[in-house]
């Protein structure tokens, strides 16, 4: 059970015909989506054909143009277009109706259809029907949550790749191989007396190490998959009344103001997040460190260091019209104390200095520098691109699979320390029994990832997550 | 031309084809509406079936399941659908797309579209095309966006009856009546040396007077349909601490639980406005009275008293608790000032009080009174059955065209001026010229409402009030 009061989708049967919608609400049309065993014959009872055939006698896919009606009373003209079990998303019997977008039609026909024996269906609900119904398996469920929420071309590309399958494929063919071993392991456990040997160990072996190999790559690719999938951490940081703040302000919202007039939507849920060519980075601002004895400034600055801490990338502004001795000693104890952090030093304010050729800058080998006005928007556009060559976010990841999910991850984690124990009951000659637990520990936990295992409380878990129409 | 920077659709040309999300983007899946000549061939540079026939050899109406690729990076698996022009919204050739509704795959099957030779719609477009192309008259177009828009029973019934076209055509049978008789009388003035008389004098004057009997209905309706259309204006007055805050908080809050759990969005149009059984009321809150020789507080009461005139309902609300006295006196200055409102008396906080028969009452015969408690709530729900009774938009309003838009309402009034200078002129015998530039004057007025007479100035106001993808 939940400990929130959401109510739970009812994992267990699909017997009821379900109803949302299935579009944003705002626009000019909206589709409502109605699916289930009596799809057709609810809506038969609120939809009429304008001419012609109606719904049930049209070819499934055909869009027929009509009326939705309470009684007498015209609701709207729209179009409707059934599509047939077991060829839609959900695997069911479905209708899809297209009104116009009015709170008031969208609530009527909603309504309408509720009385006539829909029921609303709950968050994620349409596309658990699909999972339920073997259209797709989990983590392609998963990624369709992803898919919708997907707003750069990163955070896509992997979403659409795993929602097409590649993915659970793999793992499912691991699985398949890994099952017909341990039952022939367990097989052998019933003739245990006559010592016979089922399976080829050799060939396990192999398949072991094969396994360790994928799922291995699997999990390091979660460190890139999180990145692309949350955005690349980056703090900005460095003395107080450098311009951070400005900075900030400016790589997010001349970025932000594209994007609003592109669909017309605010993105609420990026918040400190900016998509530049691609690739989300998630900006961190800090307070500014000041060098003192002050203790509660102190506090401050150990505030500031942990924020580093979540960072991948340091942009580290100094003031370019000051003296640098300061800032180079406070860089210094950033450098000593952020390991593994890849660090940018920007000269911020250029545009009250002469020249920037004379200025007295940090000695750091091997430290990218950049100077820049956030003031005058000079240079920023070099910054943005040493920003995403920093990254690194190679071209090369796409074409292979990358785990962005932190349920994958774990299970993915259990899963190949299930295989590194089957290799050393391997090497070591340990008893059938313990080797086959072993294996099919390995195989509940691949399982768990595209569903072959799966429980209400994982899939209420992960469907809550969704929208209701999804 | 406009003072604002809005660019307005060029209205001359719908010779290139547009494109634009036409739903909201927010929900699970998307529809992209393309329009214009070459809607099929753009589409056909960047979506492939996944089977069977390309959707240029598909029939028109049947949905397609196929790919949007960016060269060889897949956008999305979609449905694409095609319609064939005069078929369509537009009257043109379309394609829609339907989508997941992520902001990446929206803005890239958008930019890919414009890629290949689509400009992005302007805000109303289709329906503009929709109107240059005979689809609909300019009322039918305006009543699209007031679909849409409609939040309650009574706006969307006017809407949909206006989209429908029955008040166009009836202006159109009046104007094209008018014009032959204005080609008459205008025939007429070629033999004014002859003194004949094409246009029977007799008839036309039968002609003027239905003519005006139907406009100065349509322009007494324009009260019903405005309330409709804005909501029934209901003022909460009272003196001070008499607990109108929360009444109006209950009132409003209460319903827009329930409108927003129904179809998941927040409707910031409606700010205090709430839908009570069909009918929508524009809740007003005033500044509590207080009686005082105060200058500033008398400020306020004539504040208060200008807000009251806005409302065509007044709840005058009384603490149950006190004595009435204060109250009565100021309820008697109210209902002196505030001729041709409704006015009830709401006793509020009985929950304070033993018994309500046993209350001091103000004693005003025909005014109606309701025993409430805001905090309690009790009688709320007769409170809102006494509002909607109140209100008084008979059923039958609704059987008979309302004008519900101010365009319209000006433009009939000056229609029927014309048509009763019109009715003086045959009465007194005036000069054909000036009978004829009347005449002309009132095909010129219904003419602007329903958009034989139009304007880029016209179009450009109407169409710049749809948002893009209508």
């Amino acid at each position: 059970m939940n400990n929130d009061n959401r109510r739970q989708p009812d994992m267990t049967t699909t017997s009821d015909t379900i109803a949302a919608l299935a579009t944003g609400g705002n626009g000019a049309i909206a589709c409502i989506r109605v699916s289930g065993a009596e799809a057709l014959n609810i809506v038969a009872q609120i939809f009429s054909v304008n001419r012609g055939k109606n719904l049930d006698e049209t070819a499934a896919g055909t869009m027929r143009l009509g009326k939705i009606c309470d009684g007498n009373n015209l609701i709207d003209e729209v179009f409707a277009v059934r599509f047939q079990s077991p060829h839609s998303y959900t695997g069911e019997d479905m209708v899809e109706i297209t009104c116009h977008a009015s709170p008031y039609i969208i609530e009527k026909t909603l309504s309408l259809l509720i009385r006539h024996g829909c029921r609303l269906a709950q968050a994620g609900e349409f596309t658990q029907r699909a999972f339920l119904n073997g259209k797709m398996d989990l983590s392609q469920a998963e990624a369709v949550a992803d898919l919708i929420a997907a707003s750069s071309a990163a955070e896509h590309k992997v979403a659409i790749s795993q929602m097409r399958g590649a993915f659970g494929k793999e793992l499912q063919k691991i699985r398949a191989q890994l099952l017909d071993f341990v039952s022939m392991i367990e097989l052998e456990l019933d003739f245990a007396e006559e010592d016979v040997e089922f399976a080829n160990r050799n060939e396990l072996a192999a398949l072991a190490a094969n396994i360790e190999i994928y799922i291995s790559k699997l999990c390091k690719s979660f460190e890139v998959g999180n990145v692309i999938k949350k955005g690349v951490p980056v703090a900005i940081a460095g003395e107080t009344n450098v311009g951070k703040s400005t900075l900030l302000n400016i790589l997010l919202n001349e970025e932000r103001a594209i994007v609003s007039d592109m669909h017309g939507t605010t993105r609420d849920a990026i918040e400190d997040a900016v998509n530049i060519d691609g690739i989300v980075f998630r900006f961190i601002d800090t307070a500014g460190i000041r060098a003192t004895d002050d203790k509660i400034e102190n506090i401050g600055i150990e505030r500031t260091y942990s924020k580093i801490e979540q960072a991948a990338i340091v942009l580290w502004i100094v003031d370019a019209s000051l003296p640098v001795k300061n800032a180079a000693n406070m860089f210094d104890e950033m450098h000593r104390r952020c390991k593994n952090k890849k660090l940018i030093i920007v000269y911020n304010k250029t545009d009250k200095v002469k020249t920037v050729e004379t200025l007295d800058i940090i000695k750091h080998p091997n430290i990218q520098q950049i100077f820049i006005s956030a003031k005058e928007k000079i240079n920023l556009e070099q910054l943005q691109n040493m920003l995403i060559q920093t990254a690194q976010i190679p071209e090369t990841s796409f074409n292979q699979t990358l785990v962005t999910n932190m349920r994958h991850f774990e299970a993915l984690q259990n899963a190949h320390s299930a295989i590194n124990r089957v290799q050393t009951a391997l090497q070591q000659n340990i008893s059938h029994d313990l080797l086959a637990q072993d294996i099919r520990e390995c195989i509940y936990h691949i399982g768990l990832i595209t569903g072959e295992i799966t429980s209400n409380e994982i899939l209420g878990n992960i469907f809550s997550r969704f929208c209701i129409g999804k």
